[in-house]
């Protein structure tokens, strides 16, 4: 054995980004430090102006990148005293799509005081909403046209994706367009900084961006159908070299090297997406088992071996989570997000009152509370659509529903239903892969809600009969990008020459896991029968109530 | 013009007894004077007693009905300086059914030491709800008998009934049944006990008794078939002679006169009930305009020359509100108590210290709140069946329902979609008697919730499509005591000669009403039909998840 290697994952976030210095033979996480981005998530006006930003915008400042790269890896090197010459690695994942106008070197059209003052020149977060026109057209040309590709991605592309947002730029900037020489993910953006190199990843453009390994991006008769501006628009300013999942994207140049204290020439991963690396890193490399990142909304990720169409996927890609195989993503928009609401907005003070006499947070009060209600006691049952549905249904226009209440429904047993109902939605998604050549025998669950809500994890394995493990980490972003770090660095260097070699030694599960409870998955079958029929009532057209309703409130607001 | 003339009504309630004095000319109200009964809802221990009572009792103690006359009319007479000698009437209305055993000489069995200690040997108060299993019972044995009267009950008798209540003290306590001479309502007996005559009222006869003017009670057949011991229950154990609402009842005895401080002989009238009676007060003494008494529950009356079976009604009974017409009554289980369990159990802290700061109930700053809203804004939708629905559907089993709830869902929100339901549900009622063949062009409302809450009313009126008045009196069901007991007096002892006469000056309604707004109503109609699908698909047995989720709740339990 030569001397301890280590390798430094970095997880940008919506807020704030993440560096943690990993030791590569086994996976110990040994200094992590966070830096909250300067100018945050920039939806009111741009950063030292009075330009007001329209509703449903969501920007970054590309400096605040940088920014975090400058400030937490040399913290991790200095908490540790690691040598950085012993560093043989480092990877990153980045939310995604969040994407940017750049000149041909590289520069954000926002640093350059010609476009500054444009909001379009500014980095799009993927959580900017505002493109759905756009979205709304890219689906109906492909539609119109008979788009294959169309099916990959269940029939649906969000606004928050790539060509969304392009062509929103193109068509409310036409002069940012034009000055754009590319247009990029944030990942590979950063990427590139480190590396001097534009190096774009398979999991971006893949799930994303609309390409896919066989068939390249939709050809240049699509886009045109689209815009006749953007026909080339690949060519022009994006590329059609895709790399792989777990390719070396390069060596740190040496300005990199000096933001980060690293030596130059360190290797560089391939960038990645924050939900879709994790997958390694909660020890999933194969079939079969699917991971689910549980926060405020779910994302579910499993692989295949084969290419398979599952009703209302987010996508499927081959290379997008392990290279060589096929990435299933499928997701729940909200989940977390609908706790926190109820918890926010419909929770009396006699509860807030206690939580504080315990000293504990509301969301554990209620869970404690909930958790001594048998499974269909409450009489209770929800739609979790209170932020819509993703998988399978794919409708932005669904709305919640809790049923069942009576005068003496109590805050806990409304709590429980909202959880069950989550677990629901997980079922569904489940068993849509299950049932349709993508098997998952077994789940493993990483983000925040393990954490805290044990009740939650074994609604969710009595609900789908599954047993549930848990990620040793609690970072696991940042420990997958750590993974592909080492993978980038190789064997010869004191890495890995595969991620899977890496998460066989790097990805650890915790001991206790979840099973299933037989009684209890028997109660959750006949309420998940329940939830199924109304799933479809509401969900399937047989009463489409909640889109006129939504109708409704729009024709009101607007008269 | 002779000397002013002053008549009493007494309300007797569910927590305390009400005299109110009138001046007969005006219906002017003079005073009023409340006693809140020494032993109020009996629903724990008997009184004096460690005897305890199971679930869903309640009785009352019948002495604090005299004490009632005791302390209020001698009240009001010392409040108003008015001479016993112009008082030329009293009349009562009473919870109903309510009802008590007592000897030949109307003594309640619970008074004497031998009974004291038999909880059955008490008043059972109409809220007392442990007669369910002879209920259903009275409805299977009717059904199988193919008995018509049901129809009149829209098809089913409460558990909160005479002859339920009755047969479960047969079935509990036979020998309570056996010392009882006589069964009666509460609101016949204190006529009884005011006049020395048992005189029943057609009122409870009809509503709660099974009693018709054209068809008397059950058969002996009936009964015998319910259980052999109660074949000669009218005969034995009630009257086969009931007298229709406004007429006189007797005089004062000289011990009620020594009670109240009246003089003897003073015109008492017949019994009356609390809801019934509100229909005079409230102006309405002939069909076409539906009276709503709007509490924690609603009760609609209304007035038809025909009779017509109308879906869901609770009953229709000759002679039932106003002698000569019959009477119709529905009624909405949940209503007030919707909102009571919406502000106790789902309004985080933020709204609980506005309401502080700006000193004002929690109601009234959620309906100011909720009335910055326009109709459709919420795009909610509720059903209001978080305590059953009583009409049209007529089903306990079916619970509370909220639809379209997003993220952004806030209190004043699901407040107002709850006034809303509410008011789909009264149409529902409404529609149902206006379809049938008893009119209803108008409404008049009364009860505690039109005083407090205008938004309410307005969206009443926006949903139904019909102006709604609302009484001038806050004390609707005394004042109508007060006009039957000018009746009782008659015209030539300074009262008058009926009841249309007694309403013509004694009833007034207040100026300001409620006018439907057309944009309300378009919108309103939209959701309203909304409401019936859901009302339909979930009330009606397309989808009877309500009820399975009901039975898995009581399986769960009972495991």
């Amino acid at each position: 054995m030569g001397k301890r290697k280590y390798t430094i994952g970095v997880d940008f976030g919506t807020e704030s980004g993440r560096a943690v210095l990993v030791e590569v033979a086994t996976g110990k996480e040994l200094a992590s430090a966070v830096y909250a981005y300067q100018n945050s998530v920039i939806d009111e006006t741009l950063p030292g102006t009075r330009i007001r930003l329209e509703p449903d915008w969501a920007l970054q400042d590309p400096e605040d990148y940088i920014r975090t790269f400058k400030r937490t890896i040399p913290a991790v090197l200095k908490q540790t005293g690691v040598d950085p010459a012993d560093v043989i690695g480092v990877g990153i994942d980045f939310t995604a799509c969040t994407m940017l106008p750049v000149k041909a070197d590289g520069t954000p059209l926002c640093v350059l005081p010609a476009y500054r003052r444009n909001p379009h020149a500014w980095v799009k977060l993927w959580k900017h909403h505002a493109a759905q026109p756009e979205a709304d057209k890219i689906n109906d040309t492909a539609r119109r046209l008979g788009e294959a590709w169309l099916d990959r991605y269940g029939g649906k592309i969000s606004s928050e994706w790539f060509f969304a947002k392009t062509l929103q730029i193109l068509d409310e900037a036409p002069d940012i367009y034009a000055a754009a020489d590319r247009l990029i993910e944030a990942a590979d953006w950063v990427i590139w900084q480190l590396t001097g190199e534009e190096k774009r990843n398979s999991c971006t453009a893949g799930y994303k961006a609309m390409w896919s390994k066989r068939e390249g991006y939709p050809g240049a008769h699509y886009f045109a159908a689209l815009d006749p501006r953007l026909e080339h628009v690949v060519d022009d300013k994006l590329s059609r070299t895709i790399y792989p999942i777990g390719d070396r994207a390069g060596g740190l140049t040496p300005q990199a090297a000096r933001w980060t204290g690293l030596r130059p020439g360190t290797a560089v991963a391939i960038a990645n997406v924050d939900a879709h690396v994790s997958v390694p890193a909660a020890t999933v490399t194969e079939p079969g088992r699917m991971v689910m990142i549980m926060g405020t909304s779910i994302c579910h990720m499993v692989l295949g071996r084969e290419e398979h169409t599952v009703e209302g996927m987010c996508g499927y890609v081959e290379d997008g989570i392990i290279p060589g195989i096929f990435g299933y993503e499928a997701g729940q928009s909200g989940v977390g997000d609908i706790f926190a609401w109820f918890v926010d907005h419909t929770v009396p003070p006699a509860y807030h009152t206690a939580a504080r006499k315990h000293k504990v947070d509301l969301h554990r009060l209620l869970e404690q509370e909930a958790a001594k209600l048998k499974p269909g006691e409450s009489g209770l049952l929800a739609l979790d659509w209170w932020n819509g549905n993703r998988s399978v249904l794919v409708d932005v226009d669904l709305t919640g529903l809790l049923f069942g209440a009576t005068l003496a429904t109590k805050a806990p047993e409304m709590y429980r239903a909202l959880i069950e109902a989550t677990a629901f939605g997980t079922r569904v998604i489940v068993e849509a892969f299950d049932q349709n050549g993508v098997p998952v025998n077994e789940l493993v669950a990483c983000g925040g809600l393990p954490e805290k809500n044990k009740l939650l994890m074994q609604i969710y394995a009595d609900v789908t009969g599954r047993e549930i493990k848990v990620t040793a980490s609690k970072q696991t972003p940042a420990l997958g990008s750590a993974m592909f770090g080492a993978v980038a660095a190789g064997c010869a260097a004191g890495g890995y020459d595969s991620i899977f070699e890496a998460a066989q030694h790097m990805a650890h599960l915790k001991k206790e896991t979840f099973k299933p409870i037989p009684a209890n998955q028997q109660v959750y079958d006949k309420l998940y029968a329940e939830y199924v029929a109304l799933y479809d009532y509401f969900g399937r057209g047989a009463n489409d109530v909640m889109k006129r309703l939504k109708q409704l409130k729009a024709d009101v607001l607007a008269a």
